[in-house]
């Protein structure tokens, strides 16, 4: 599976009066990361693969991350992403977020393909995720 | 054990492009929430009772959020939080979020009562929950 | 003119590592009290009156924050929001954010009523505002 | 003046349903530009200039955004930032975000460069900014 790494600057912004990550603001540096490793698959921005698979994104259905170590603004931090398995309309990504090689922070999720309802659109339904997307983000060896 | 409830209006600003709670988001609540309970339970603020039992915080060593269906800003969601059960120095606390009674997302927390180590006040220590936190949270029956 | 009055808790989650609140969220305070304000003049949540008025919205295009002192977690902060002034799609909304009494920050915006372009939906073109817009944020008397 | 120019991607999670930045995700990207003019002027992190210089940062006392015109998840924005003027203890900062060239957001901040109150570390104080400091950032050509 190809996997997306990407080194991401703890902000003063990030950080709570504890002086470390907020932890919420990992989940968006990792929902951020997932859509980098589909970018980065699909040769498109989010912009871009929205439109041309025509879908509304990707909602969370399931996601679970556990802290080993807090950081703090001024970490230079890496995220590693890549995609566990895919089943027809859902798949699991996976990742390792490192300070010098230590893992401080490890998240899993459960995503599921979406498109609008054409019979409603206020409504969002689960679509089969493109082959071609699949083929994309299974090649890919492993590089920074 | 006591059960906090409270109810929580989705924002504009909490959205995302598709016009839905954008995940992160529901963690800040989460995080409120717990912080809540713990103030109804000590009848003192977040702010307060760190003060009071000197402590930094219980920060998240693992956290899970289960998503069914999605919420929009203009909605009204209540928040039930408790907690599950208490370790020595860790503990489990357990949300529902619910959309007209039913439950968009749950959320399980592990989190651990934290302070400054002495030695190096760079790093941050586990500590025994106090006797008292523990029966303060015990105690209560379920109300909103 | 109306004005809506309401009270923010500021939460752990809103400070930075100096304790005090991340200044980019008292932004999201008065986005949200702006909405309030129209919310309450229409009688209608912000997503009942983008629906009822065919509109995508209010973007800002000019907005300035004065801070006096800043606020804690835990602070229970005031915020009066109301209209300046109406043209004729653009309007200038004041707020004042007080703890006990005292103002720690004042903000002005300047927003523009807008809608898609129905020429290029990716697109945003200013619209004039409905004068039943105007007629109920004019009349209302000052309250809680 | 020193100019520091850094690119941001815009992020889906940095926009509103209206499918555009909301507006005070840009003061967080001002305010890390604002960190990094100074972390590029003084060759330290934010972390480690507060240290070196013993303060706790430069609070916001007035800031003021324009807006020309949106933008959108996919974008990658450029943000000049410089300080137009130091006084003794406060100086002005000025950002330009920049589309393809042309303006969208336009920034001015004024910041007061502060202290913990030796008497009650509950307050926080102004103090003179270093000497050091303004010759550093008073230094530097224009480079990207």
């Amino acid at each position: 599976m190809l996997v997306n790494t990407r080194t991401v600057r703890i902000e003063w912004g990030d950080c709570d009066p504890a002086g470390i990550v907020y932890y919420p603001r990992y989940f968006e540096m990792f929902d951020t990361s997932t859509a980098y490793l589909f970018e980065r698959a699909l040769g498109m921005t989010k912009r871009q693969y929205l439109a041309a698979f025509d879908f509304i994104g990707f909602p969370m259905v399931d996601t679970r991350a556990r802290f080993s170590f807090p950081t703090r603004y001024g970490d230079d931090v890496v995220i590693e992403t890549t995609v566990k398995e895919f089943r027809r309309s859902s798949f699991d990504v996976h990742h390792r977020l490192l300070k010098d090689g230590a893992m401080a922070v490890e998240a899993f999720e459960t995503r599921v393909w979406s498109a609008r309802d054409p019979s409603d659109p206020d409504k969002i339904k689960s679509r089969p995720i493109p082959e071609q997307v699949i083929a994309r983000l299974s090649a890919g060896g492993r590089e920074a």
